[in-house]
């Protein structure tokens, strides 16, 4: 296997659990007031993107990282909404 | 261009741009403590991944977008030491 494609399972790995620490924290303090919502947004927007770019292309490492982020990114902006009265702002 | 490399290139710009709101957000209110230092230090390392990748396969998008990301997230770990007097937690 070249080292590219290596380092590109690597960056698959990584980019899935990125949000995994974020989710427990926010889901231990009940707290995600300093979240931006437009970070969220954006990340939703992307991984939709990427998802459909890797089915198109076939890339099953895209796929599955994208689909992680996906579904880590909802349940983050459900957080923003859900914890909304605890928070300082919204 | 195939529809895929279109789809690429926006997912390329979005993820570039995710961490601006976040680090305009923080640098705003100067409040970080509900970000997950963990999730930085996962973004900083992946964005590292993905950099080495996109510079072995010559893949210019992916060199730009995550050095970008790679800046961002930095930055975002700098305010998390900054800011962390007046937050409620490191």
């Amino acid at each position: 296997m070249p080292w590219t494609d290596v380092l590109g399972y690597v960056g698959a790995f990584l980019t899935s659990i990125t949000f995994i620490p974020q989710v427990y924290k926010a889901w231990q303090t009940k707290s995600v007031g300093d979240l931006s919502t437009w970070m969220l947004i954006i990340v939703i927007t992307s991984a939709t993107v990427w998802l459909i770019y890797g089915i198109g292309a076939m890339l099953f490492p895209v796929i599955i990282a994208n689909s992680i982020v996906l579904i880590l990114s909802l349940l983050l902006m459900v957080f923003k909404f859900s914890f909304k009265k605890q928070d300082r702002e919204s």
